[in-house]
């Protein structure tokens, strides 16, 4: 697909501020962003990141045409700040998450780190992209582990807020751990296997369902998946169904229901399917799931094999929005001092945590279940076991002291330094892999998609001190 | 901005169906569709067409490249069918609602008249821009209505779902009412205006509330919009603002409070502002509002010039989904006959309206006020006042006859004739000018935005006939 240029998809905002900093001979003040998410949607356990390699094919293709400098110039922005524009090279050092790693509140997702003009500049489009496909991702992920081991596949392109929404979020949703999409484009541009037979409209063309399913099966003879929900599933569909197996005994046959009672139906066609030696049909189920139908009626007993999930899950429908946020949180003085920076609020989850910092994930070591995130400010030495203090930033009473063995990763990677890309995405297989895996890591109580445990994401003595002093001083102040 | 080829942004099975007609010398068998939706997003009365601007230039993009060809006969489409999509040329009749309509359940927006392959590939699509964008509109629409004449700003980019529904979702806004959009491409793209002045980074860059202020006032002192509550609205967000504008004097001042109790703050800040002699300094809100809030602080006396709208508004956040759908309505025989097709269903509201039909919007002579939309077969004579009768689908028994004057109008227009572009979008300007006007001809109860009065949308008797024979053969068939 060819690229469009977004240099230009940013809020104004941005650009007001940028030439105000180059007025201001600030444009070149070392400054640090964090980008990072408050609340879990839905009232999860877990955020599963995504989005980083459209950011950084944006990052790469940023460049300010002379259209845009013209309108620019209209708008009021100094010339001199324009000829910047036009001589725009991306100069910022950027450490993130790899896609389809578990994270949590408060810890950043990224980090931002070079001249004010530039390191604010992206923030748009940083939270737009980061933000969006997290959120599918994370949908995708809750969606796919109700469904305990069967597919679930993504079928939510006409219900996508624009085609972006549709093809990114398809990617998210493979991401998350969804076997494939509807959404055909998906396949070329990202090997997502893309899936699909006919629709009701393919069976009204024709004069009986039974010639609709005939010639189907003529064409795709080793592809054979019925839609039997036109007429009367059980009176009709599923029997023509039967016929066309007979006949043309496919290698791949399934029948596909889209209406009506799931564990009622299913059961009925299963016994029908089995009945006629069919036993090796698959049936699917594509109508308004999510999460909570999908566990239901796999408690109900329903015989599902794959679902086929739209709407609830490309527009995340029952919570369409990630609050991602990126906040100042240091500067550099002309000495590459960082002094801290911090955003108070009366509400304590949206005080921000001041300075350059890093996030350790711990794991056990017996089991390797990651139990508690870390951040510290970047120049503290990684927690090491035997006797790590960590405190809860959201009930600071709470202190608590590893003491039991443990290992240590770091979670944010280097993305581009001094603008230079130095991380190169993994194909989207590996990340849906990956995402499987390190989910996987973390218990199985932080993972429950309704009333899930907190997983702990505390602070350093150090960083906890900091933030405390600062607070201290704004209330004063 | 350069344009992208989405011709492969497609339901896969849409595909799978093109090829088996294709195979089934069906290909050129002439269908028709119709695109509608069901329901009102959050019970409201009423919502806005949006998106066939966009329709317009995926119809006149679409072109099958080598790569999707080759892609294609990997998943086993014949290579005659591929032949065809190799010389692809839309041939199809397309009638559509013009964007800024008010438009209401089972009527249709969109109606495709042409070769089966053609009429169906463009579903995906179809639904995808036309639900998306009037999902946007609507909620703009419900939005600018409850601020009751005061401004309001699209914010909304960073929590859009992708670069397309920041973009289109902006422009879709607009239609909807809003006067422009933080998301700066707009201006250049569509002439949206694009607003936005500065971010608490800003203010925290600085060593102080108040040089920040200076600083930018310095830079643009005819449009000095200072964002108050990065540490005390009313100790010093306020005071900081009322020095800078006794300074600078600034043609256009505006304080923006994006925390806090809106009623409370505007309240004092417009006392603050007022007894300092600037009262005509404007004030901005900005954090989390949808149209309850603006309602609600708009009953309890807050002093607000204008709204900042973000993420309840670019995600449609209360109601992700405008459930668009299209559906076989009928198909010619070889004569061209038109035969009409029914998709019938347990629930009433799911039965769709068979055959080839037209759209009436129903005005009083005094007044003006629209009262009701008609759908008649498209060979009946258009409703003549005197004496007319129509039927409520949801109640049958209801038959109303018309007998005071009334004016007619038809809703679809002609957008492509044999594939050929026959309608011009006009400029996004004139569309919202005439979404307002269009709006305003509704009755005040059905533009509440809860418990409206359901607007009438009513069969003719020959097309409730058709609908009710064609039931009954289905129910003993």
């Amino acid at each position: 697909m060819e690229k469009r240029n977004l240099t230009m998809l940013t809020d104004f905002y941005e650009l007001s501020m940028a030439n105000g900093y180059f007025l201001e001979g600030l444009g070149d003040k070392i400054v640090y962003f964090d980008l990072f998410y408050r609340r879990i949607p839905e009232g999860g356990g877990y955020v599963i990141s995504a989005g980083l390699e459209s950011f950084i094919e944006y990052i790469n293709d940023l460049k300010f045409t002379e259209e845009d400098l013209s309108f620019l110039r209209k708008k009021g922005l100094d010339d001199k700040f324009l000829d910047y524009l036009r001589n725009f090279r991306f100069e910022c050092d950027v450490w993130a998450v790899p896609e389809g790693t578990p994270v949590f509140p408060a810890a950043p997702m990224m980090t931002v780190r070079g001249p004010a003009i530039q390191a604010q500049f992206i923030e748009t489009m940083a939270l737009l992209l980061i933000s969006h496909q997290s959120l599918i991702a994370t949908k995708a992920s809750r969606i796919v582990r109700a469904a305990k081991g069967r597919a679930v596949m993504e079928f939510g392109a006409r219900r996508a807020h624009g085609a972006d929404a549709a093809i990114l979020g398809a990617r998210a949703a493979y991401i998350g751990g969804c076997v494939g999409s509807s959404c055909a484009i998906c396949e070329p541009e990202y090997g997502i296997p893309a899936l699909g037979t006919m629709a009701h409209s393919w069976v009204q063309v024709f004069d009986s369902e039974y010639e609709a399913f005939y010639s189907y099966a003529k064409h795709y003879p080793n592809n054979c998946s019925l839609l039997v929900d036109t007429y009367d599933v059980l009176r009709s569909g599923v029997p023509n169904a039967i016929k066309i197996f007979d006949e043309f005994k496919p290698s791949n046959k399934s029948i596909r229901i889209d209406s009506g009672d799931i564990a009622y139906l299913t059961k009925q066609a299963r016994q029908m399917l089995d009945a006629a030696g069919h036993s090796d049909a698959k049936i699917i189920i594509s109508n308004s799931l999510d999460e909570h139908i999908i566990s239901d009626v796999i408690r109900q007993g329903a015989c599902v094999d794959s679902f086929g999930v739209g709407e609830r899950l490309i527009t995340s429908r029952a919570a369409p929005v990630l609050g991602g946020v990126y906040k100042l949180c240091a500067v550099e003085d002309k000495d590459g001092n960082v002094l801290p920076r911090i955003k108070v609020s009366e509400n304590v989850e949206k005080v921000t945590n001041p300075g350059y910092k890093k996030v350790y994930r711990l794991y056990e070591k017996d089991g390797g279940h990651a139990f508690a995130d870390v951040i510290t400010l970047a120049d503290e030495p990684a927690p090491t076991p035997g006797n790590y203090t960590v405190i809860d930033p959201l009930s600071t009473k709470i202190k608590k002291h590893l003491d039991s063995d443990f290992c240590v990763k770091e979670l944010l990677v280097p993305i581009f330094e001094g603008g230079k890309q130095v991380y190169t995405s993994p194909p989207v297989d590996e990340i849906r892999r990956s995402c499987k895996e390190k989910t996987e890591n973390l218990w199985e109580e932080v993972l429950r998609f309704e009333n899930p445990h907190r997983y702990y994401v505390d602070l350093s003595p150090k960083l906890w001190e900091l933030r405390t002093n600062m607070l201290q001083e704004a209330h004063e102040g």
